[in-house]
């Protein structure tokens, strides 16, 4: 179901987790969700992640600044807060800088971090720098809270759940895409200028993430960094369940769609894919569906009802523009990384 | 009064920590000691500390097993946590590996970890996986609590406070050097295999640490990372003292003596340079010296008493063995890092 080095990896993950997982000392959600979860006192739950970027794997330095890999790498940890409904409280960089990197090349990745973590109220309380011989490396650890009952985890669907994603799908995936290939100069301007925006400075969905977990309406959640597909591959495995998912109403920006059409490719395709959209994909049970439309009419919610959980039998699906019913394709997002060596996937 | 690439360092820490660091969201104590301090409720204080290992700047794999990384890794991070009095909990890790590394050394790096963890009853809880172009970059974070009347912090020290170190100083050190020069071969094999086992697998002193925040009994405390005269130095720096260590009285083991010995060196100017050690350095008021030289002699703790905070204008100065006073040589500890890149210095 998913792409041989993505399997590669949740297998890794998996063995770690069950040879050396625990869940003692106030632990409550592990390994395998967006964050993991800790009891810290009656009232409030804590939630800690960790998320880690790699020069040349995640990131290259010909297509971001110093400044967009900060600022990506917080928005990053955020979108893991923002998937389990939480509000986020501090967070401890770990950071091995190569002999190229200036101070003012320190100096602009802290200031692209603090850019959303300010945002977020967020402050930095800690951390470890070392040299690195040859490669930037940037791990961040984001402590966030809960209240108890508001905690969304990836685990929860049942069948006849409505599905929803918040944003739009696929713009970062095509944003990359721009940046790596010059050919792309048919495209507008002001499109190319868009999407890469969007790729190089994705935004964390908080406020939907805690307005989802104040009026516990979804009853899973998950964000979208590996691809759409891939990661609701994940999720419906997680759950055991199927999905059928109608292209027609994957949310596609106008950019997007004029870049697919001059490219002579369909918009829906590059949104399956997706990767790196740090969007939230959640499910709701159907009799909260006319309450969350209100909201999306509102306003107080930017998201679109994109299909239905169904029996696991069923596996993955999708419903084509034209009607018919097809198995969706699973296609992992690939960032700058070889062929060779195993993909990235969050354990918390 | 450090060297010129630690206080590099230092500066570096300084800077981003004024520029970028802040005390909201309940947060006690942040960037500057051994572990940020968090409220977690009324009863306890919550610590946190990461830190980062990079391959060929903190190990090579010449001379460590994955086993020895992943065990030096999570001592690392305990000895943070012992060096505030607490008690650590659980932790996440952050891996990045190279294609070199098959599934079986990523296994046996998880052992090496799990060992002292599961010894201190910490669970790992998450972390996140990644490939590396080529070296392997392991950072851990650990959480810990502590009473908010037992956390020991690094500020505290006034002048007349006794130094103590527990355990014995410099063997780490002299490990890592014969592991590095075969010519060590006129040092008896009992006394390399001994120095060679301090340096791969240190002790965090979480015990002792506990006992001096239960009793209350340390004004300051540090763990020695960088090594003795640096970290003595950071510490008499933070508090604007200074201090006199009367090398007669540092604590050397007996194969450190004899390797010293071999080698035509003095034993102490080893112990003073350090490196690794992860001892506890922490002072007491002069008043609680009777308690802590009885706790010393029923055993109840390894430690050995080593000198005075004085004014510092008297700054950091050592009595040798012939009785003279002189000013202490800072010397630093390096890895097997290159000259021109920076060190590493624990910002938690």
């Amino acid at each position: 179901m998913l792409p041989k080095h993505q399997l590669a990896e949740f297998a890794l993950i998996q063995r770690i987790a069950k040879r050396f997982g625990g869940l003692r000392n106030q632990t409550l959600v592990g390994i395998g969700d967006d964050c993991a979860v800790t009891q810290s006192n009656a009232k409030t739950l804590q939630l800690i992640t960790t998320d880690l970027l790699v020069e040349d794997i995640h990131f290259n330095r010909r297509f971001a600044s110093c400044r967009d890999i900060g600022y990506k790498a917080m928005v990053g940890n955020l979108s893991d807060i923002a998937a389990m409904g939480g509000v986020p409280r501090q967070f401890l960089t770990s950071i091995a800088i190569p002999p190229s990197f200036s101070r003012n090349n320190v100096d602009m990745l802290y200031e692209g971090m603090m850019q959303p973590a300010k945002q977020s109220g967020v402050a930095l309380i800690g951390g470890d720098t070392s040299s690195s011989p040859r490669t930037l490396f940037l791990s961040l650890t984001i402590l966030g809270e809960v209240k108890p009952a508001h905690v969304i985890q990836r685990i929860g669907l049942q069948v006849g759940d409505e599905i929803f994603v918040t944003g739009t799908l696929g713009d970062s995936n095509a944003g990359l895409r721009i940046l790596q290939t010059p050919a792309h100069k048919r495209v507008p301007r002001s499109c190319r200028t868009w999407l890469i925006q969007r790729h190089l400075r994705p935004i964390a969905r908080l406020d939907a993430g805690q307005r989802l977990a104040k009026y516990r309406l979804a009853t899973a959640m998950i964000d979208l960094s590996d691809g759409f597909s891939g990661d609701l591959a994940h999720l419906c495995k997680l759950n055991a369940v199927g999905a059928t998912i109608n292209v027609f109403h994957l949310p596609i920006s106008d950019a997007l769609r004029t870049y697919a059409h001059r490219m002579g490719e369909q918009a829906y395709d590059i949104a399956l894919q997706g990767g790196e959209d740090y969007e939230l994909l959640f499910a709701i049970r159907p009799e909260s569906l006319s309450r969350l439309k209100r909201w999306i009419t509102r306003g107080l919610l930017n998201a679109a009802h994109i299909g239905t959980i169904t029996p696991k039998l069923q596996g993955l699906r999708m419903i084509t523009p034209t009607g018919s019913i097809r198995r969706m394709p699973i296609r992992s997002y690939e960032h700058f990384r070889s062929k060779r060596v195993q993909t990235r996937r969050p354990t918390t």
